[in-house]
């Protein structure tokens, strides 16, 4: 006989401990174990706890306080760390490869875990492994074993101290000698040494370096990737003519290791190039199947979708574990109440739910986006790798590109304003570090400006769409997407015209009429960006003039739109399916209408301007519906940040705890610490040698 | 004969050094150096240069590194530096009590060199003092002379373990035994520890601590201060009954220790009640001069208006350095440029304009209502000491209270905004610890928290302005103030009947047009959040719930709208003033008119909503205006921070130093850094103990 359902769940998820928590968790509406399952799958959620129950059971993941630890120490165990999931070997090769989700969960356990070892551990397996495959040919998988055994040590080095954005202006150059067959990798000064690079510190043997490839005669190519030897791995001593080091201490990810390279005419073997792009023949000529330098380096950056949704990923975790800690906090501190009565949980406040329960549903609904964004990129990257030439592989392409570059700082910048919040909700325990909300603050603070600064990353996708909407005006083209998410300007003009209607006063505001609203803002918005930058054109500006003065209220926010929408569409389709479990609707439909609300109220002012909206009912009716599916997703908070919280010992939170004993759990921390009784060390510079006052006289 | 201005301004102000900023400072519209004397006064300026002076010349102020020293040492180096400002003895302590400014002005200082020095100061010298100074008597007297000698070093405890916010509930207790005639101080449990305390940690020797007093029989008398002796000044050993200890790492100030302390039954002398709000007679009879309670209760939380200008002041110098930061590097830092054109200064972007410059107007606007308010303040300590109890004077008290109130969550939150967006507008250069904006964010964190969260400090002036409302239904109040902040509300129908009309074409829009709108915002949300209210408590609400109901978008957007109005009109007013210099003129003006609309540009849903904006050109004018603004500011910007930059040593930022040549400087500071070039200490373990993959089971 089968387990039952019931006996099934409680080995793999055990009922949480009772206690101060206990009075939400049964006032909630569902089952935080059927939402798990539903939304990651029974074998997902396994393998999560596989992981976390390996990470728990190892000594050499104990230790945590990470900001106590000197730089050189939280290194070495950083790097000890990895060394261990290789050893784990959680998933085979084989399985990466077949099971592309897997590695993300893998990575997000890693994280929620330490940003500092999942990024350190996926610079090496994932980027730079795969900048090889994608961007080098057969030849250069003899350096894919040698990642996956340890052998060598990999980073990517794209940045140069002076430029990050403009990668086409990097200055690094590999001028090829046919004499001897190599390159020649030289940085031409300081400016250009390549810089921020994770790993590069103090561990990686090997770079992936992108430089501008010169041919004799003076040539030049434009920019190719490398594979350049900077450190020898029997010594991890430099190799000559490579000067490396370690940028120094950053906000936060200090277990990773950045670091900087300048190379002095440093040979390396023809082989070499990454040529995936464009190859040199041992002459010395040029060969590419390009036909431009544009699609070229278009191409050979085509990874960077992989990157920017690996960031959301790492965002929206983020998000989570600041969410999970600050609802359990609120749920349990209580602090005024009616007069004459007990105190009353934080949580019970109007403004304590405003303040958190949006970001809950954001992280829901961005996650979702994330995930499905990424089965996207995974059917993108089939076509490349059967060799899809078609039109729709193409379009799909620059879909992906679109999303990513816009949902990579949506995801970003509500991670780093939910935080704020979470912290600054849970008052002077939010700002104790042992309670970690800086810490996710500092290491989610990259993902705003690595892989592309958010505000430049935008103007992808208000790029994309400006693009559609000329292709549409000057060929009749139509607004299709592969993945559809433009579909719905074909009805453009019509929307247009649509304004406003309250709906009456029976009908609960769920997110159809918000999303209604969304495709009219973004209508509104891509006609306004698009004025504007005909106006600046015709003004006599130049292309580039034109773009930049057209971003602030115009392009920016119609990127910013259209990203959220698309999150917000994608969540209300997934949340109104038929397979969604009858006891889960209710809460989902919630988080769904809340996240699609609460976005679109930043846009209120553009509604009016526009004349979508009239008169004072439509903002207030939106106010009163956000405050409304606050007060009631508030008993269901608890149970839904039971769904999204990894064990205690991974959380790492004491106010965070399951448990819900913040008062018993936060002293414990304190006073576990070194030397919290003890006098200071330096007590006699207060005690016996006293200040002569004024014997020091300033002089300016 | 006399100096020349210009003789003496080179050299109290010497000239920047010349370098990549030149190009800016040259078009700025005006002299730094004008702007600076007339904002600050030569007396100022000097007072200043000579403390950052001593800083620069001391070998004990050289270290910095923040996060790089260990805990212990870095408190140890704070200690001493505390010291050390002991033995320069800026300010005498007759100079302290007659220029309250200059007090603020030393606090500044220090604090623009380190925040944990500045608080660890301040709150010995300042708030423990004033302390015992406003809630003691004469018979406290002999503290003070030991505060000022570092005989003893202070602490003030007023929260708990489980209470911050809600002080009235507050746990420890004080009760009186008439037999030995002492106080028994005692911790019920450890909820009731005192907690967060600053100096409290490793260093205080005597504290400020609030308790229940008890009075033989039974009675409770509230929430009184007492003088309780922690540690002896001779060991730093605590005393009999005293558990005293370090809270730990936080997110900032971690030079500061700050402590939680357990009292068990520690027994005090009964002169030792700061017995200004009550006192206990010998034979433990409770006297007051208050009528009530609540009377007594606010009078013993009275200088809280003290602490809050103190966290605005802050929060505005932080706001200021990261400023100095991310503007000095957007000029500077090129990253692309109209095609075959050199890369331009990104601080040309229309976007990188617009998310710093509104901050930049803010600093300024922030910085001129801080100091004006702390003028209030000392006019109502003035009229305290003389023992003034006029109506007008306890009128200027709750005035004060108000704008202190939401003082300090906005210049706090402005603050941290805008160092995040200055954080993010240096991309990966300001995300290096050595580049500071990071220790800014940090220590400029608990400003939004502590001495009251904002969002609980907000109920304070929107609390103000509703009774004003209410005095004015009831008995025909009249709105006026003895600072004449609410007077406009006078007005209050006609402004509700008000309706924006746009300026003619040829207007610029100055900061009139915004203001007028900001009056009638006001009365609008003025009267929905009395509506709110008054729907509430006929929907059967109890006054408690009642306001907690009304608090989102009502009263806590009216209070934060009274404040942004309030600090945009005295900035106005005081840039408009004929006493202005007319060279400054010009560019003091476009602050003024960028902060008030800057400010208003959040407000326009509400705008409209209420139907003062209608129509698509209202809110496109206050876009364009905003935007134009910054096109106009940014000439200026680098000569703007140039008036607020302390001297390169203390703002302590390679990409921020006044020469400008940031990455010379940025490469000079990595390589400065200790083992930047070596081989990690751990590297055999890469190079010698190779991971067996897989060589480890994980299971669940």
């Amino acid at each position: 006989m089968a387990p039952t359902l019931e006996g099934r769940d409680d080995a793999l998820l055990p009922d949480f401990p009772k206690g101060p928590l206990q009075a939400y968790r049964a006032r909630a509406s569902f089952s935080w174990k059927e939402l798990l399952l539903f939304l990651e799958g029974e074998e997902t959620v396994r393998f999560k706890r596989t992981v976390f129950s390996a990470l728990e059971n190892d000594p050499l993941f104990a230790q945590r306080g990470r900001a106590d630890l000197p730089l050189e120490r939280y290194r070495e165990l950083t790097f000890l760390r990895c060394k261990r999931v290789f050893e784990y070997n959680f998933l085979s090769a084989e399985e990466m490869l077949q099971m592309p989700q897997k590695v993300s969960a893998l990575v997000n356990c890693l994280g929620m875990y330490d940003w500092s070892l999942a990024v350190k551990y996926s610079l090496h397996m994932l980027i730079f492994s795969s900048a090889i495959y994608s961007l080098g040919s057969e030849r250069h998988f003899k350096y894919i074993a040698k990642i996956f055994s340890m052998e060598i040590f990999g980073c990517f080095a794209l940045t140069e101290l002076s430029h990050g954005s403009n990668t086409k202006a990097i200055r690094t150059t590999a001028h090829y000698d046919p004499s001897s067959e190599e390159f020649i990798i030289h940085s031409p000064d300081f400016e250009a040494s390549k810089f921020w690079v994770g790993n590069m510190g103090k561990t990686a043997t090997h770079a992936v370096v992108f430089a501008q490839l010169h041919t004799p005669g003076g040539q030049c190519h434009g920019l190719h990737a490398f594979i350049v030897q900077i450190r020898d791995p029997k010594t991890l001593l430099p190799m000559p003519g490579v000067m490396v080091g370690d940028i120094g201490r950053k906000l936060g990810q200090n277990g990773l290791d950045n670091g900087f390279a300048m190379f002095h005419k440093v040979r390396i073997s023809r082989q070499d190039l990454l040529n995936g792009v464009g190859d040199v023949t041992p002459e010395g000529t040029y060969v590419t199947p390009f036909k431009d330098d544009r699609q070229r380096f278009g191409a050979s950056l085509g990874g960077l979708s992989f990157g920017r949704i690996s960031i959301m990923g790492m965002s929206i975790v983020n998000l989570k574990l600041a969410l999970c800690i600050a609802i359990r906090f609120s749920a349990t501190r209580r602090q005024f109440g009616p007069a004459n009565a007990e105190e009353i949980p934080i949580l019970e406040y109007q403004t304590q739910q405003w303040r958190l329960l949006p970001y809950l549903a954001a992280a829901y609904a961005l996650d979702h986006f994330c995930k499905s964004l990424f089965l996207d990129l995974v059917e993108l990257q089939q076509g490349l790798k059967t060799g899809d030439r078609s039109a729709r592989q193409a379009e799909l392409g620059r879909e992906i590109h679109a999303l990513a570059s816009a949902g990579k700082p949506l995801a970003s910048w509500t991670a780093q304003q939910g935080i704020q919040e979470c912290r600054e909700a849970c008052g002077g325990h939010g700002y104790l570090a042992m309670n970690r909300l800086g810490d996710l603050r500092d290491d989610n603070d990259p993902n705003c400006t690595y892989e592309g600064d958010n505000n430049v990353l935008l103007q992808q996708t208000s790029n994309y769409l400006l693009g559609l909407l000329e292709a549409g005006a000057r060929d009749g083209a139509r607004f299709e997407s592969p993945v559809k998410t433009v579909d719905f300007l074909e009805a453009y003009p019509d929307i247009l015209g649509q304004r406003f209607t309250c709906p009456s006063a029976g009908d609960s505001w769920d997110s159809l009429a918000p999303l209604a609203a969304y495709k009219w803002l973004i209508c509104y918005l891509l006609r306004e960006s698009d004025r504007k930058l005909n106006h600046e054109r015709s003004s006599g500006s130049s292309d580039f003039d034109a773009r930049n003065n057209a971003q602030v209220y115009h392009c920016r926010t119609l990127a910013l739109a259209f990203m959220e929408f698309t999150v917000a569409q994608r969540f209300h389709d997934f949340t109104h399916h038929p397979s969604v479990p009858p006891p889960l609707r209710g809460v989902l439909g919630r988080l769904s209408a809340l996240y699609t609300l609460w976005s679109l109220s930043s846009h209120v002012a553009s509604l009016y301007q526009g004349g979508y909206f009239s008169g004072e009912h439509a903002g207030k009716m939106m106010e009163a519906a956000i405050l409304d599916l606050c007060s009631q997703l508030k008993d269901d908070a608890v149970a839904l940040v039971d769904v999204l919280a990894p064990p205690d010992f991974v959380l790492d939170a004491p106010i965070g705890k399951a448990d819900g004993e913040v008062y018993q759990n936060l002293w414990a921390a304190v006073l576990q610490e070194s030397q919290v009784l003890e006098r200071a060390s330096w007590w006699p510079e207060f005690s016996i040698k006293k200040p002569v006052i004024g014997s020091l006289k300033p002089k300016l």
